[in-house]
């Protein structure tokens, strides 16, 4: 039986990490800044292509700057494995680094093991997951979601087009629309990822399988009302937007209770009061509302009510007010074979398993309009991501890095 | 009866306040920028003294900067009248600079009309009333309330110490001890200033005789949870610092009702999360609490409330908290024989006036710590104060300029 006979070698996974981390990382904080398109994103994909050439993949590039190190057989459909390198700014270590150093070193226990697969696998380092500019661009180029609207207007937080950012490496534009796979062409994708939330180290669980990815609403909220001096306007003739944004967040909590269910999030994470001093009543509450849910019935559910008391404090309060749906993702179901295949492989493993949604978006959901995807999650010490301090156990890893191997055996060999 | 005789010429006086406000102007946005020691705050200054002088005021300036003018007898106790010319960064044409210039014209029209005081009236251009350096400089060293420690350790938001901003103007701030005026060299101190709140304009009555200055409690308060990624991160393992936040502001009506009273005032005007990003659960909420009433009692009783209602809300939400409380200022009850003077003066003049407190702080709760003191308002445009579009109806302005004016004839001729 093939599958007991290839291995994870964690000190060699270990050693391709640490060098993916030589990229990108700040001495003075610990955190690491491979912006999508950055310099230090272009040389560590750079390095990474050259470590799979060394193993003797079969490296390529597409025009979405996503690299690809392909084993076994040179023609036919493929099964493709891995996740991003690129990084938010200050990131952590394991955020994508992590999954595209296990797709390596799976290839590489097959190759070690003296395992020839039928179905070539191709470990991939996609490009541009964080969302610098408003997507996931690799998978959504392989995945042919790009548009060419997108690639024109797109720009980052600072301004930068997405034109001008990858033309500073030499790369066309207009070459994305060409990264498109062919839907027959590729057999499933498979991603090992971080979970970035608490789930399963309050469950005491080492790895996640995940069976849906959550949607998201993304919403911009302005209250306006009238900016005036704290002490000398009456409580009862104010029009004060925080105290209008204050009954909207209080309400939180009563909505999920109401009419959420147990994968509903609401988060108000960004707010700006103008003029923000101590003694002037807020004349403008401007706020964004995260809402998410893996049911897309609940998340109309959600945005509804949520519209309804934003409307209702508006008026308590004496506020104009405006309300931008800035974006709307719909929530993705997985593949429940491949999910299933390995829940078998770690039942078969003896490692425990929790099927749990992905509350985070991820290459894998992108992946699944394509071919069907499968998502493992492995523990985050204490929920934490998106941060120096972000960290997984190396016998968490090791656990899950040996299921998504006993899969791909499963699958290609 | 010799305050028939006298009237206050409206075109003198806007003539005056223009040529104060040709001062610091800002063409593009409108705003006033003579901030406390500025060099637009000084040249505005010295301008005012040579109106004086030349006007026959025996003009002096004591050593915090307070530009004085004299009327009458040179010797024996004074009155003093008048209010500051520095304003905010971007304030209006009225805030300070309307109260100096109507008690030049008061004298001016006493003069004209042939009125010889009995008692020297003193008209003030106070110095620093806007609280660059924390306090009402110019007026507290008036009172003798400048301590050594607050000259030595005063600074303004960008760190600008006190000694070095005055020491630019060749100023001895050692000096500011020395202004303080014994207590029975003044007799009165009488302020006209514009309200800075909507209540006169709501109520259609064009003067107000301030009984008294709210005090005024300045609550810094830090909730502190865990800054976790908004998709992963379950609603009840949370520890949402915002979320700390909105219970605690949207508490404030209940407590206003259950146990404020009318002039009760609560106002979270600044909040400042971190990090501050849409898909981040904020980690740290920093926000201000002002509160106000002009009764003391009431003050402590509303701090207490609210320093419970934190304390539950970061409880609930599992947050850590620091409450800092930065100043207390007590309320102050203005002389109540110099506020009926105002108001019979009114009647005379079938002025309908609103007594009614201040609920912003004026120098003339400083001054009645040092002699019986009387604060007059005239509406503003819409409560707006501290900004280009402050304004105030010229004939308002005159209703209130001549009742000061036969005050000052009442109790100095």
């Amino acid at each position: 039986m093939p599958s007991a006979t290839a291995k994870i070698d964690l000190s060699r996974l270990q050693s391709l990490l640490a060098g993916v981390n030589e990229f990108g990382r700040n001495p003075l904080t610990g955190g690491f800044n491979r912006i999508g398109f950055s310099e230090a994103d272009m040389a560590v994909r750079q390095w990474f292509a050259d470590q799979m050439a060394a193993d003797g993949l079969a490296v390529r590039r597409d025009r979405a700057a996503n690299v690809f190190g392909r084993f076994g057989p040179a023609d036919g459909p493929s099964i493709i494995t891995g996740s991003h390198l690129d990084t938010v700014p200050e990131g952590g270590a394991f955020d994508g680094a992590l999954g595209a150093c296990v797709a390596l070193e799976c290839v590489r226990a097959m190759r070690d093991a003296g395992l020839n697969p039928t179905t070539a696998i191709e470990v991939v380092a996609t490009a541009e997951e964080e969302g610098r500019f408003g997507g996931m661009l690799g998978s959504q180029a392989i995945a042919g979601q790009v548009t060419r609207e997108w690639i024109d207007q797109a720009r980052d937080a600072d301004g930068v087009t997405l034109v001008s950012a990858m033309s500073a490496h030499g790369l066309n534009p207009d070459g994305v629309l060409n990264a498109a796979r062919a839907p027959n062409s590729v057999r499933a994708f498979l991603e090992l990822h971080i979970e970035q939330g608490p789930v399963l180290e309050a469950a005491g669980i080492p790895i996640g399988i995940a069976h849906s990815v959550s949607g998201v609403c993304n919403l911009f909220v302005r209250l306006e009302g009238t900016a005036n001096h704290s002490g000398t306007t009456p409580m009862e003739m104010r029009a004060d937007a925080f105290a209008g944004l204050a009954e909207v967040a209080s309400a939180i909590p009563a909505i999920i209770r109401d009419i959420g269910g147990e994968e509903s999030r609401i988060t108000i994470g960004k707010v700006d009061l103008t003029p923000n001093a101590p003694h002037t009543i807020p004349g403008i509450a401007e706020f964004s509302i995260i809402i998410r849910d893996i049911s897309e019935a609940v998340m109309r559910r959600l945005t509804e009510r949520l519209r309804d008391v934003i409307a209702a404090a508006a008026s308590l309060n004496r506020l104009a007010v405006a309300v931008e749906q800035k974006s709307w993702l719909a929530p993705v179901t997985l593949d429940p074979e491949l999910a299933s295949l390995l829940a078998g492989e770690a039942a078969r493993q003896r490692i425990p398993v929790h099927s749990m949604p992905s509350g985070a978006g991820h290459d894998a959901q992108t992946m699944q309009a394509l071919c069907p995807s499968a998502l493992i999650f492995v523990p985050s010490k204490g929920g934490v991501s998106h941060a120096p301090d972000e960290s997984t156990a190396w016998p968490d890893i090791e656990k899950g890095a040996n299921l998504l191997l006993a899969a791909l055996v499963s699958l290609a060999v």
